[in-house]
């Protein structure tokens, strides 16, 4: 039986771009990183070597930075909108679009009490994230954050599960949950105001979370979700990664002392898998 | 329109284990990393927090390294197959698990020309993957490695491809090309000798990749997939990812003096994404 | 000629501790991470094996999660020299102990306009350091912080620079200042509130970043560290490493568009090395 | 007080550079990054801004690469020896330079048994490393390796330790010892075949881990040296850093199995810090 190409999708990964927008009181400082995949026939350039249909992914990393120039960068998900519709009319040789951008947040320094106009530090360790794909005759907006570490000191426990030979751990009704938070919400429409929308959902997230006496992660990432839900009207989804990052009580009564949920180790590794989606 | 839980999965991820099979006259050892995901019906731990369908994650954690003790560890696809069936007969409320695998290379040391029986050193940067997904009536196994870095220094070239307005790359006949594979294998069936596969594939992989006359990174991927497919008969299909790591000419003619093909810089971001599926 | 050990030092490296400390109306958090080296005369343990001398490392763990629960925790200096005066005083065969302590930090999440009182997020990718080195007759505190990521969009340029025949660099009077800072100040007494000093001189690094009209890195780097002797006489040095991370103009000249500094790409390796130590 | 400057380097970290010398059989293949560090009287840079003595970090990049063509790369340490004259020389304000050197190691595919002449795979994680540190009348070399992952399943032991009130700890005659071995070692001279001493001394290293009854990571490390020091005359001393990489008997008791060190957990963190310098 011969071979074939059964599938295949090609870009530019990692394309690090800040823009500095600089207005008379303040500059803006947008920071980010873009990726893109192309899909459509590419047989020939996998079977022959002809590269005809190939726009090179050096041609794309120069389009990203050019497009970054022409367009206001009000938000990643309006300029993933703008990238892809260039790259797909450009290219009537794909079929399919995808442009994945994640953003770096800084925030102004703040000298004796006042924003300084021109000077920023790195806000903290989570990305702001989007996908936009787009065919020639659809597109769609997804957008999420990554690597936004929380914790709770109290009102999380985990009890009354399953048992069988092999269990060793202990009911709890007071333990860290600690979480390193991933969230994807795909946008109903285009027609939204992402910034706006990322706004509301991204303090929902913290304040359910703040706000949730939680049972075990599975119901705490519930709660998340389904406050979310209650909140916009943009999304009808969304999905929650919340790996369970254990922190555990060191055993001090070895040691003549007692632990009050007060002293903890770390461990990173193994970590709790804990993923859901929430939609209507 | 009230929330719902659309989906879920829960686990264990990294569980790194070693185990040291002590024979008479050498010790084998292997490493590697568990990941469990188990899906089935969370609802009433997500919306009530009822954990009595939960199995913890810890006693995951603990099932791993019992099992370890309990099987042979031939290979970890077969592992991970005895692992899968462990979970789900023990947990009739899991309507699937899956399990991934990716195993650490360590070779014996070579002292005065032999290798040593108890001592080793880390082979490579590579791992070897499986991933075993389990329902109550059916068994999946897919294998893999990743993180293979490998380079042609010559036999490659990229020319007469798409050139628009924003193109500023030239032809060029004869340039590195150097790529961190990550290739994932889908089998037939479960009834096969994993170690003798994987060692086809493996070693194919490599042999195609230095035989090839590359017209681009694409053209290599497909060849390679193709020849893989030409050795066996117990895949059906092949996919590849082959990030182009760029190493770039550095321009010396600035400095009077000629590079041919010599002096090269590296830029790790961004690189070019490239991947493909090739099947029969 | 035989051989004979030159020195030794050994120890427990990245002990993860979190302590909650639980007041009535909110909770404290403190995470950090302790390494500790110990020295003194481990000829024994190196060439004959005995290891009558050698407190296990794993005690050294256990020392520190017990000691985490004896001290208030009210800084990270303070544990240090409680922590490394335990050991020296238990270990009359260490000639010194050094103790490093690397804190994280949380903030509590604002809810409703409110800090809530025990649930927190990572504020940063920053860590606040000390290391507490002791004999038995000195006692050395040194703090600091390290990646704190900063950046200026405007007052830095760097011209009239030494030119020779490999150079292609050309002057700037305004380019983009980025850097990933590390400082370490030395105190010249351990009778110091090292939170309130600590919180002195990081503004004071910080403002002066801001407010200096930068002609180099080396020159503001020197302005940061002279402003904050001037602000502080716990100290009498500071060093600071503050590599160039390059954000360079990408050439839109070639596409007919202008680019007045407003779009870069980031090129995080090769990076200048920028250090310097200031003092009165 | 007025400040001043007490002490400052600058330099390049991280020049990647692929060189590739073609061979009418075979390509040669040689991959490493340079760090450059220059000292000398910055004042004026520091304290005035001006820039008349600073050769701009981007003319040292500039400067590695065009060396490199230059140079026929027959070691790390000979490269660096030529470009610290280079740099000393055409820049007398520098009173030192030091260059760092970490070269990646990449082996010819075997193809049919036979090694492929232009075809390559990274052949580990260890990097070679050189410092070269010369001033205007001195040269020293000292070469290294470091991130050589390395494992023993027996002949390990740890016991008879000192014992306090927190030791947790249990003797043990047989336990798995896992390090990742980084060595320096100081040249007397820089008339050497260094390619021969790092091979002498990089197989003395495994020779004397792979061979030796271990009382303690301690012990062994001595051993190491020691056996070193024997093998060669060109060095006088060598620093050896062999954290303990904790590798746990899961405890399998609990159900109804026994772990004839067999089975095994890893924790990466916290490890035992483990470092000694041997001597004539």
């Amino acid at each position: 039986m011969a071979a074939k190409l059964a599938s295949s999708r090609y870009g530019k990964g990692e394309v690090k771009v800040k823009k500095v927008t600089r207005h008379k009181d303040y500059h803006e400082l947008i920071d980010f990183a873009v990726s893109v995949y192309c899909e459509g026939d590419f047989t020939d350039a996998h079977l022959k070597g002809d590269n005809s249909a190939v726009l090179p992914t050096d041609t794309q990393r120069n389009t990203i930075y050019i497009l970054a120039k022409d367009h206001p960068l009000d938000s990643i998900e309006s300029f993933g909108i703008f990238l892809s519709d260039h790259l797909l009319k450009a290219n009537t040789q794909f079929t399919s679009v995808q442009v994945e951008i994640a953003q770096n947040i800084w925030e102004r320094i703040p000298v004796n009490g006042k924003k300084h106009p021109t000077t920023y530090r790195k806000a903290g360790q989570e990305q702001w994230l989007t996908a936009v794909h787009r065919t020639h005759d659809s597109l769609a907006v997804q957008s999420g954050i990554r690597d936004l570490e929380i914790l709770k000191t109290t009102d999380s426990g985990f009890s009354d599960f399953k048992v069988d030979d092999f269990t060793t751990l202990k009911d709890t009704d007071d333990r860290v949950l600690n979480t390193v938070l991933k969230s994807i919400w795909p946008y109903k429409s285009t027609d939204v105001d992402f910034a706006k929308e990322r706004q509301t959902i991204q303090t929902t997230l913290l304040d359910a979370f703040a706000g949730h006496k939680s049972l075990s992660v599975q119901h705490t990432l519930y709660a998340m979700g389904e406050q979310v839900l209650a909140k916009t009207k943009a999304i009808d989804s969304i999905s929650l990664e919340m790996p369970n990052v254990h922190n555990l009580l060191f055993d001090l009564s070895r040691f003549n002392r007692e632990n009050k949920s007060e002293i903890f180790h770390v461990t990173e590794e193994p970590y709790g898998i804990i993923t859901g989606v929430v939609s209507r």
